[in-house]
């Protein structure tokens, strides 16, 4: 049980001595790392604790209005400060990440510093360097471990508004808006926190309704012009050149979420988009049911991930990834 | 309060005489529709009522996965055979509509049948012509209702994995993913279903995840060719004629949803759709925050609805229309 008493009260032990706190979330940090970052935040300013709050890596600008964002330092270009910073806080607390070299350019300082680190997350395989873990996989956020764990200590009190925003972010954002790992608690909380008054359609909207024009452009032309479909072989895959991305004036995450599109055609089963980025060939693949794309991935291309949702990148070239992807869904089971 | 002790007794009171029930939906049957008549009608099953469910007219394919959604009836073109059926019935429940008028062909028949009615749904001003009115506005959809109706009647061991997934579908497809008219109770009653084994993933991909080839190809389109961006006045539109819907081989519905891209953009306030469909434009028209498209919609086409959601129809044709919205949109407050 990710909250038994012991480790509640370990932790509730290791609060009481420590004035000076550090939160860290993960590399390229996502909803998940910053709502989760904050709310903890939050709370523990709640009970009075001095809290630094840093990332590894920029946040993308759409996480910007969650509350307290503003005071997240990036460690890129200020790691002198946060070494420091580390070295004279009493506890690091480690969200939604598991192990230290997750934290790019944190890493090394991360992984030696004596402060003691406490680590809230959802990942698979939490490494041995914690002095408190509380992970638990089948969580759908680390959001979700963090509102369990004040209600765990008991402090359920002290979640404002402040801390359902960052908690809601968190779940709505690894969730894919309550569609993937959706447990019980998922939408308990979730309830909680609109019944705290959470208007959960600004919420998503501020969340979701952020896109550039020049990605929504990307988008129409990805599904018009580039998006090949097999119906025989219930497939589809989509294609975007450097040339391509170029022309949209393409940013990083933009074609975020695109793969999902090929697989929203009735009976579709597998899907790819590979796309020309950084002088590679990135692919993503996804697959619905029992068709296994970590396999697929692997075999192929050296990649792996989940058995519906798995990732890999090629040096061959987009012309011959197009060729391999055809092969392998010439070589799918036709309906 | 509407699930008071009153009219839950009275209900039933009505069930414990009545052996043969007929369950309506409203026309153009939605998710809501066909999972609320389908909850309801596997619960009054269990209790060994005979139950015969009808809907005005088909209902999309998507929803033709909801357990027992096989056994409904279409009135149209089986007309004589439900008045018979609705004369011999002892009580008839009206799912997710509120007046007889809302169920075209079946209108006047509903309307003078002296069987008595109940109704159960979460729209605006019921007609009062029903011997029970179990009405709440604020409810996210009538399969909350109908979940909180049973529960009401002490009789929530008879939810199964039917009505879980009935009362699923309404809920998510009626709040766009939880994101609309999300309430406590509508987080709660989700968490619930979970707990019981629903797996929110399969569902909402039998209910998302069932587009045509060309309708993506026609989102693409609309999207990459015929969307216009008014960043200076956080503003967009769409518009589709005719014979570009005809290239598309558009079918009733595929252009449902378009019209919110146009909101995805950071900043956009106001968006339009206007499509040219039987001989006449369609318009639609949402908008975020106090800009209020029911006025919009009701001042320049006589249109109306919601304060961020609202529709009208014009004979002008479509460069008319269009000439309109360019007006409304630069009369709209700059950045």
């Amino acid at each position: 049980m990710v909250f038994s008493q012991e480790r509640v009260d370990a932790f509730r032990d290791l609060l009481s001595t420590s004035s000076r706190i550090m939160v860290i979330g993960h590399r390229s940090p996502d909803g998940d790392a910053i709502g989760s970052s904050m709310a903890i935040t939050h709370f523990l300013r709640s009970l009075g604790k001095e809290v630094s709050v840093w990332m590894p890596d920029a946040f993308p600008d759409f996480l910007s209005w969650i509350p307290g964002a503003s005071d997240i330092r990036i460690y890129e270009g200020s790691g002198k400060e946060a070494n420091r910073i580390m070295a004279d806080s009493d506890l690091i607390l480690c969200m939604d990440f598991n192990r230290s070299d997750r934290t790019g350019p944190m890493s090394q300082v991360l992984m030696n510093t004596e402060t003691p680190k406490v680590v809230i997350d959802h990942h698979l395989y939490p490494a041995d360097e914690f002095v408190v873990t509380f992970s638990e996989t089948q969580a759908s956020s680390t959001c979700e471990l963090v509102y369990r764990l004040i209600e765990a200590m008991g402090e359920k009190e002290r979640v404002g508004m402040d801390i359902a925003h960052c908690v809601y972010s968190g779940l709505v954002t690894d969730t894919g808006s309550f569609k993937y790992n959706v447990h019980p608690h998922t939408h308990r909380i979730a309830g909680e926190l609109v019944d705290l008054g959470l208007n959960s359609a600004e919420v998503q909207s501020a969340l979701f309704d952020t896109q550039s024009e020049q990605r929504l452009r990307l988008l129409g032309y990805a599904l018009s012009e580039k998006m090949r479909y097999f119906p025989a072989h219930n497939a589809s895959y989509i294609t975007l050149s450097k040339e391509e991305l170029k022309r949209f004036n393409y940013k990083k995450g933009d074609t975020e979420g695109l793969v999902n599109y090929g697989l929203s055609i009735a009976g579709v089963k597998f899907t790819a988009l590979a796309s020309e980025k950084d002088g590679v060939v990135k692919i993503s693949f996804r697959s619905k049911g029992d068709l296994d794309v970590n396999v697929i991935a692997n075999e192929y291309f050296g990649g792996g991930g989940h058995k519906n949702a798995a990732g890999a990148r090629s040096e061959e070239g987009l012309l011959r990834v197009i060729e391999i992807i055809e092969g392998i869904i010439k070589g799918l089971p036709t309906a």
